[in-house]
């Protein structure tokens, strides 16, 4: 049998996976990231950990390495330009110190871009020739595949979809800019506007599922559950703000299917009706009919996507 | 020496050249449309059209004829989907037809696909793998190459750039939609904003300009020229409201250039600093380089691209 191996990793974790050629993952192990300590450090964890994912494996089962990284990646260089969750990664040649002391073929690049990959191979983006992945979380992410292909662009920085403005004048984004969608749109802006809401007096039952924790999207979507009415309007208006973003993708792309993922999208279900309403209003008749469905990798699709890299059939995500 | 013939046809023209491998236009016709006469009237006047441009030139010359087509066209299928601005065209198999009765190969895709690649075969976005296009006139159009290949998506409906959406409550769109950039930015929002600010009682030459027709773009920026103080600001404020589209087209799609048509575009030279000052201070740095820059071909892009298509080494473009 053959495999390979995908690593992705950010800011929190360093994931390291062994995954065969219909991306089944026969190894998979994660640790803190030592975001810290500078590129050596976390170089090391990557190293053991792919050194874990590849015991009891021949080396000659092992088509190749590829590794998903945070922040803006030179996928035909294979350099890490930075990573802002991460101290001191400035320009790292991380393709050519991987495949000289692990002796595999390399591939590097960006975590959306994996992500979109491996949800694109083996997840909710199978059989599509156009596809765009996003994810929720703390930001908004994702990448997009274009007639079976990654969309790269320039240096590889395409598929910034989290940074499309959608308010001029909004909130001040993680990028510097106002009014990004990720600005109005991401977990992190709906905790804000959760602390809004309950500053104003509101009584919802968000601060009690909070339990003294700072509120983030996952205590919203349990109290809506619930049926809290302040939370059921935040999820009506979190909604809605995806669903401008939306609009705008399947006008610029066409995909054949949307896939979301991240942390806010455990609340999907609840957000569905809101993203569809603003969907069948606002976009153009014949991109209504997309689906707009849930991401099925979960926290693996980085991984998965990853390991793809190598698992191509042709070299189009391995410049 | 061999040609292809390009046709591109739309509410108010329809235009046929024959173009040699080179992008050089050898002969050029054109008609106004018979826009309410039904496609009978106007594929007939594509036909004498067609056959005015190939006068004096041996049918073993022609490698074919390309169309671009207004509205959606299901490129693969070769079907004009609808054509807002004709009366009757609903689900045309134009490529069909054509085919037909001229005997050539016949490819037809949509006006915003043909024009980008004529800009990037012969014009603004030579030698770019990734270019962005965008007309700017009575609406906001354009396409998009990415890695050396038109961007089609699903049914050949990507790149309708003109309805991401940057103002949630904004103005209506001719889409049906609210606050699509081509509502706030498109020439016709301009000629709305200048009219708002004449009914507010400021002294401008713009009326005198206009000289009793109606307000349009080219008319701000005469005044503008001549340092017109509210035809200045109106410029300001378009040139803000370009910036704003043109940051997340950055993001999106990491293009090496973006080129600017359209009739807008005549006043460039005075929006540009406009433009500059809301990419440098909203795109993250690694986009904030990219040439934004005049597109090349003017009037002729759609003809010649729509030459290209059947000019390419690949079958990229002609499915």
């Amino acid at each position: 049998m053959t495999y390979a191996i995908g690593v992705d990793f950010g800011g929190t974790q360093v994931r390291a996976a062994r995954v065969d050629r219909e991306g089944k993952v026969h190894a998979h192990r994660f640790v803190a990231t030592a975001a810290t300590n500078g590129p050596e450090a976390v170089i090391g964890q990557i190293e053991r950990l792919v050194g874990a994912v590849m015991e009891d494996v021949g080396r000659a089962e092992i088509l190749g390495l590829g590794v998903g990284a945070p922040g803006p990646v030179d996928p035909v260089a294979g350099i890490v330009l930075s990573a802002p969750s991460l101290h001191g990664w400035i320009d790292v040649p991380l393709r050519a110190i991987l495949r000289e002391r692990s002796g595999l073929p390399v591939a590097v690049h960006n975590d959306g871009n994996v992500a979109v990959l491996g949800e694109w191979r083996f997840g909710s983006g199978r059989g599509c020739r156009d596809f765009v992945y996003i994810t929720v979380s703390t930001g908004i992410g994702g990448g997009i595949m274009a007639d079976g292909r990654l969309l790269l662009g320039r240096k590889g920085m395409a598929g910034e979809i989290g940074h499309m403005i959608v308010a001029e004048h909004g909130p001040r984004c993680s990028c510097g800019n106002r009014g990004c969608w990720e600005a109005v749109a991401s977990g992190t802006a709906l905790s804000r506007a959760a602390g809004t809401a309950l500053a104003s007096g509101r009584r919802s039952s968000i601060l009690a599922l909070a339990a003294g924790e700072p509120i983030a999207g996952r205590h919203v979507m349990a109290a809506a559950a619930e049926g809290d009415e302040v939370a059921l309007d935040l999820v009506r208006r979190e909604g809605e703000l995806l669903g401008l973003g939306l609009v705008g993708l399947l006008h610029l792309f066409s995909p054949e299917r949307i896939a979301l993922g991240g942390g806010v999208m455990h609340g999907l279900a609840l957000l569905e009706p809101h993203i569809r309403h603003v969907v069948s209003e606002r976009a153009m008749p014949a991109y209504r009919d997309v689906p707009i469905c849930a991401a099925q990798l979960g926290d693996a699709a980085g991984v998965i996507g990853a390991a793809a890299l190598m698992l191509a059939d042709t070299s189009d995500f391995n410049p």
